[in-house]
């Protein structure tokens, strides 16, 4: 099985977004620092840059994990999942988060399950010291299955405009330190979701000894949210003299695995080497795998496989990385190299 | 038939605003302005106020008017829609956009029909002044219909904390001016949709000589942004000589009508009267309260009614205001007047 199989067909999804620049190119104005596909959009307040406040925001949905959401009868999580996942991509571009919106959509309006997602949704915010600033409630008959909703969020942050974090002076031979995730965080469920309620006809309080808890219990493990162990290295410059950030880039970890994300920040003519050996995959990633007869590519182009975020520092910056990320159990896991940008895996 | 026959249930809704403003106040950080509820969001980038630069922002979807596009197959206005009716809810307080992202939800993806939508957003960004500055583009096996979609917008604008808009000058004796929507903009498309489509089983190319056109070009009429109009009043001062604004307060006229949406904006002890004959009611809305028998209340809390935005102003700055409104057809439709937070129509 691969992700096509599951009913998701990402050269589609490419096509829509190639096509989706072109137009929103045509939109343009002044305050834009960024092309559409990078994490988050970059706007400068003041274009002519004497005020270098530049502002962050990202739109994302929590995907198909909503599905499990709805089996297992647990709505307070999901509005977190959204939360962390928005917060992250701007944490990638240096910015820390100011507020978030959301948008609640569903067919026949329950006001318990609504105040649920809310609940996951402010515990969110508040972790991320993020305020919930607004949003939108929509009853639409004939749009959702009973009992079924659909959620998205938008977050914006801020950096001043010398802080962005954009990868353009990760060089060959810098170090890549991966973070761990939680879990499958909010990409291939839909892939997951065959495998484990069709193919395995398991349902979400099937008990599965190699994870040591439910499958629903597993799959709903909420993103992590990065910015406890990140924040703290914004700002921070390189010791190697050159004057540059600490953090060259980072990459947070979504749809479309270490694969597609991580040559988002990359230069050109530089690939990434990745070590697949280098952490361990946990065992629900290596559980869809085998149940799923995944094959590698997909697996890696499709979940995170363990690594929700990815650090690119300078070699001599890696000791005074990994010593600052302690306790949030940061792991080298390759490098860059001259090269296309790509990540090539070393398995 | 009322809005509740058409499966939306006002009261659950307004049931699930108040927990989630009690939820949404446990999130509060010193930058934000304003309480949940609001039309948009108010955060002040320098909570010290030295800098005065405040963000408004809003979410918003199309709600069900997304089927009769669907019906049509005509994927291409439902995003001026939206973006449209963002912008409008930030220009209540005041507020020009900086931009905007957008959430755009499938079962499968078409390509065609993705771009279609974001051609749609991307017109409405150039009209507005505003960049389409990211979005997601999500697809989910199993959410919606085959051909079907939900769309979500987000929209981020600036304005100076000392002319934010927000109706605490209005007083007993100010003179309402409403602006004419353009069709049913974005609200009431689930009592419409069921009169037209189910008791009278039109279907979207039928012509309706009231109309002057079919019942799918009628419904799908693009939401009206009012920027054009309102945007040149903005930080104009009230020639009273009393310093303050000459727009003392907008309401956008969406979900609930004039009679919900005009006293968010009134203080306390005053009431809107509104004067029902000032101004024509387009035939679409009369042919739906006969069609639909729909009580006169029930109209009048569920549609615009013709009345897309409402500026209050002055007495004396009356004239002024009109004359800067002129060739956006304004019609003095009411005056405040004292007593509780209501509008009190006069038929």
């Amino acid at each position: 099985m691969d992700y096509r199989a599951s009913g998701v067909d990402i050269d589609a999804g490419h096509e829509v977004v190639r096509r989706i620049k072109a137009l929103a190119a045509g939109t343009r104005t002044p305050g834009v620092l960024s092309d559409l596909g990078s994490f988050g959009g970059l706007f400068a307040l003041d274009p002519s840059g004497r005020d270098a406040t530049t502002l962050v925001a990202s739109a994302d949905g929590v995907g198909t994990k909503l599905k499990v959401a709805f089996l297992a009868r647990r709505h307070d999580t999901v509005g977190e999942d959204l939360v962390n996942h928005c917060v992250n991509d701007i944490l990638v571009q240096g910015a820390t988060p100011l507020f978030f919106l959301d948008y609640l959509a569903t067919g026949r309006l329950t006001p318990d399950v609504a105040v649920a997602v809310v609940e996951g949704i402010a515990r969110g915010c508040r972790a991320n010291g993020c305020a919930l600033l607004g949003g939108e409630t929509a009853e639409m008959p004939g749009f959702y299955a009973d009992g079924e909703y659909d959620l998205a969020g938008f977050v914006v942050g801020r950096v001043a405009r010398d802080a962005v974090i954009d990868g353009r002076g990760i060089v060959p031979g810098d170090v890549l330190v991966g973070l761990p995730s939680s879990g499958l965080h909010t990409n291939g469920y839909s892939l997951a979701r065959k495998i484990v309620f069709e193919r395995l006809a398991w349902d979400v309080d099937t008990l599965v000894p190699d994870l040591g808890t439910t499958v629903g219990e597993a799959l709903l493990a909420t993103h992590r949210s990065y910015l406890p162990a990140i924040g703290p290295l914004l700002g921070r410059s390189s010791a190697g003299g050159s004057g540059g950030p600490l953090v060259k880039g980072l990459a947070h970890v979504t749809g479309g695995g270490i694969t597609d994300n991580l040559p988002r920040i990359l230069p050109d003519g530089v690939a990434a080497r990745v070590d697949a050996r280098a952490w361990a995959v946990p065992p629900l990633f290596a559980l869809l795998a085998a149940r799923g007869q995944v094959p590698r590519d997909d697996m890696y182009r499709t979940f995170n496989m363990g690594i929700g975020m990815i650090a690119v520092c300078a070699e001599a910056d890696a000791p005074a990385m990994l010593d600052a990320l302690r306790g949030h159990d940061p792991a080298v896991i390759g490098r860059t190299e001259p090269g296309a940008r790509e990540v090539r895996y070393a398995w």
